[in-house]
């Protein structure tokens, strides 16, 4: 049986390789066409020696596909993604352009004018968990950011529960490699190494994300969320510390109530193929390369503070695995597909 | 003139030689008696070729000295210190052994009935930046941990001066040194390295030292604090994330409140030799094998909540450096001597 | 069809486990039991995370198996072994005990008797690239070290065709996770972090490996090799720099030389799966996780010696990856079954 | 007594800002003067916070100075200093530009027509262990390159002893910091982290070095020197293992022979403050920070071939410390002021 054919836009950053790394062992997708603007013209094994065993040059424009994801950067995503789907083309987009549904929040956040709005409303934020129906009858799937998909993985089951007060810590701490492949001083190995140091403290545009998606599990607004993500020297990886108060009254503050929680977390996520509750604080370790998100839910008896803490490769759930796993949900196929395969430890 | 004798007792642990590496560079003082269980009768210079230049044997009990440091694990410190203060000698205790005022909190937290309850309200917690002058004529002085330092330090002229909600996250990212010299798989290279977890989630034995002195700064009880201390791949560093709520009312949310902030912790830390207040987010590296704390403080403006980062070397300041500069304050010197030396980058 | 039962004797070191990742994505055989001393009892799953899909519980015990694979430490592994090839089940040995041609060898290699010495003749030494014949129909396989297997596919070609003088040097450069999962100073965290050491001057038992094999493949005796292993800050990979004096007039020492060498190693290996001769110095990082062997000829044309680079990822090539590839041979099986995943870069 | 004046041309790189922190505590010359052209106009401590204690502004052109160092490209660097050494102004050059003595090799290793050949001879070589009295005198001393420093100091004993056969094999292993702080793909955290890879294998610049030195340390020509640098995880240090063939019959291949090898090392370095021989493989982490050089030689006994292993922090016994103990000894200051501070472990 003929395999579908997919395509990658920039495959050349971090999330485009690693998604054409995945792509390259999928039972019943192939890989056809990639672009990238600097390496046009070069064999993909040329420039990534790891994938020498896929056979494709590098193109400069997309090829015939049935389904596209674009790795672009923000801005310069949408401007590729239009013409794609206008020729009918299905499309998952790892940049943040279809991510929110206000128009306005990218030029407050990203700074430019959207160029498609009247898109926004069909698009569907690709976190699986959230909105599988959705993403399998969309055509155009905006992925989820990484610090999004961990923070929100680690949230969503108590803020849908209305668990806790509206006011949230999320305090991330990321590898190198989500500030991409682009040089700069704060990636150069010298000065990465042997340090952490957070940013982005007047407002990482991920926030707009989780925003956007816990206030649309939540009651009430919910908008009292800090984020700040730190930078530490690994390369892969995103473990997220989330923190809110218990809402008084709700749960226990004790071991019971740490069972309850830990219950209520297993139930939300019962059926999912790529959530593991468990009952010890995860390592970003035990995701390298995979497509898991590790979450464990507990409670600080001495504050009666929720702490979450979740473990995700953010170039896997937070980029191309995700990707990958809305691929196969838009195109009716086993969800899992292409991505069984365990993290890689030590 | 004749230097001022010192000795470490437990010189083989990264806090002990951080000491000697440290004091072998001191003008007024002179290392003259080292003691280690282990490596008892061997060259220290053969244990550590980096301390080449010190020429002493590691000695199965302490020599003959003026003041005396001790680098012993909990529990057995006091057991060495004892002896020493009957003979009159001043001690830096790096151990938590005399950190906390309230003798029942070392059974609820360490597990141990405290051997000398009567030596706590004379002994003063050495962070200079609070008790210098109770450090200066104190016999013994208890070396804060490497976290309190971090976190008291980052939270200490915001809390003194009433301006946050008594509901503080401590979260903080910590090179693996912190964990020590013996051997365990959470530190093992190939365990730690390309990793972050968090960890003690069920309370680590530092909140105390932080609870307590935060309390004694605040006009209210304080025990609404929660700390998530985590491990992450280096060797040395702690970089401190602070959240609390401002008091509402009493710092304006805009720009102006955030200058106002930042003159507060001017003020407050204006004199100190080794307290930055700095208007980026610091980082680690800043302050790699030097005393310094470099602080940030700043208000998340959509949620009116404080962040305050803080970064320390944790066996400089965190540990050993501190404790010289405890040393120096008793002995009268002047209080940065052995300490100047700016830290190595990159 | 039923899948082919295998077993892994000693899971819990990094050889072990790494073998149970690789074996549960391979589609013909199945892991049926896995064993380990200090863990039995214990849930594969709840040691190691990341293998959660794989359901099985640790045995003091092998249980009923086709083939097993034993990742004991040396001389433990015999002892294991013998009662299992008694019983007629076929072994892939990846400790060292059967490696050695010659059982005096044992003795002063490694400090022990043989406890089989009749079955060295038989046991073949299971490097695919040399012994695909042997291996296909050997009862017992002994599992090439790391060091050697990096060593030997560099050398091979040019060892085979009589091109150098007998007279080499071997430089490796090996990760932290080639010393094992058991504790010890030198690889503890802050102790292999950011340092790089020379160890094993006296002779690596891995030596008496590669005199063996080399020998085995040159028309003369060849015993002046050099091999001096190092640790560096990484936790996996094998680079391995190897020298060679180039045969007087055998090869130009020139660009058409180098073309004759570069042609040499492509003849040499054209047929392999596993093996890619490229016209770059070779990165361990794109082969991190896979069972690839890069290797890069080349002629230091100031002093007409050769010089070969060779990447490995020592769990996988290294170990693990290629105990499957064994497998496969002794099993009928494609080569590559269970081996075709991409390495993971960044 | 006023201190003596010194500037620092190019302080933004590594080598430069490394000689700010050592100059900063130096007993007896105050930095006066700091150039560099993409941060000019900024505070020295605006750009490098860990250097918080100097007070100096950025400017275009160095200020009025007894002695200047340059740490700029080479090229450039000349264009610099050739008009300082008409003002009488003397200069440590840390860049290539008057190493090499043969004016045509700059045309060959470094593609540039030199500016000034008739100050090559009146160049010192700044490797104070060759040179010690020639630096005293000289106005300019050209800082020798990091791999020479170490490969140099690894080999002379045995060289001018005569005691190998002139076929040298120089294989080092550098931290990424050698690689300076301009950006590049390798030098990107996410591809330098977790990765080993050797370079420039038809030979690195600073090979001519290596060779012009031992030539002349030698009683006969020896071109045949090999050189292969390595890039490994880590910021600092370089660890440099050197490979010869023991000269015939004139050291005995057994325990004796090791010993002599030793006495003759320790004999050649006796006098030597920055030299350590010593009886183990040595690791860069013991130098960290500092100006050491720890040097190993030891024979393989199967083989009878010298292997010595040295290890140095690249930026500073590598550049800038080097060049601190060259200003000393021009200045007729005691040679190790500034540089006493032991290295920073772990």
């Amino acid at each position: 049986m003929a395999k579908i054919r997919v395509g990658i836009i920039n495959v050349t950053g971090y999330a485009g390789v690693e998604l054409a790394r995945i792509l390259s062992r999928h039972p019943e997708v192939e890989l056809v066409s990639v672009t990238g603007r600097s390496a046009a013209g070069r064999r993909l094994s040329g420039v990534f020696p790891h994938l020498a065993s896929i056979n494709l040059t590098i193109e400069p424009e997309i090829g015939d596909v049935d389904l596209a994801f674009s790795a672009m950067p923000h801005k310069e995503s949408a401007q590729q993604i239009l013409p794609l789907l206008d020729r009918g083309i299905r499309v998952v987009d790892i940049s943040a352009d279809f991510r929110l549904k206000d128009a306005t929040k990218y030029q407050s956040w990203y700074g430019f004018t959207h160029p498609a709005p009247q898109l926004l409303p069909q698009a569907v934020y690709g976190l699986p968990e959230l909105y599988r129906a959705q993403i399998a009858s969309a055509q155009l799937v905006a992925n989820p950011g990484c610090y999004p998909t961990g923070a929100i993985l680690a949230l969503a089951p108590i803020v849908k529960a209305g668990l806790i007060e509206p006011d949230i810590i999320v305090d991330s701490k990321s590898g190198v490699s989500g500030a991409g492949r682009t040089l700069s001083l704060n990636t150069h190995f010298s000065e990465a190494n042997e340090d952490v140091t957070a940013y982005a403290l007047d407002g990482h545009r991920h926030l707009a994300e989780i925003i956007q998606e816990l206030n649309l599990l939540y009651p009430a607004p919910l908008s009292a969320i800090t984020f700040v993500p730190h930078l530490i020297p690994m390369t892969r990886g995103i473990l997220t510390t989330a923190y809110a108060p218990l809402a008084q009254g709700k749960v226990s503050i004790d071991q019971k109530g740490k069972e309850r929680l830990f219950r209520l977390y297993m139930d939300f996520y019962r059926e999912e193929p790529f959530v593991r509750v468990v009952e010890f604080p995860p390592h970003t370790k035990h995701t390298w390369g995979n497509n898991l998100c590790f979450v464990h839910p507990t409670i600080d008896l001495r504050t009666g503070r929720l702490i979450v803490i979740s473990s995700i490769d953010n170039l896997v759930k937070g980029a191309a695995g995700q990707a990958v796993q809305n691929m196969n949900l838009m195109l009716g196929l086993p969800e899992t597909n292409g991505l069984e395969a365990p993290a890689i430890y030590p």
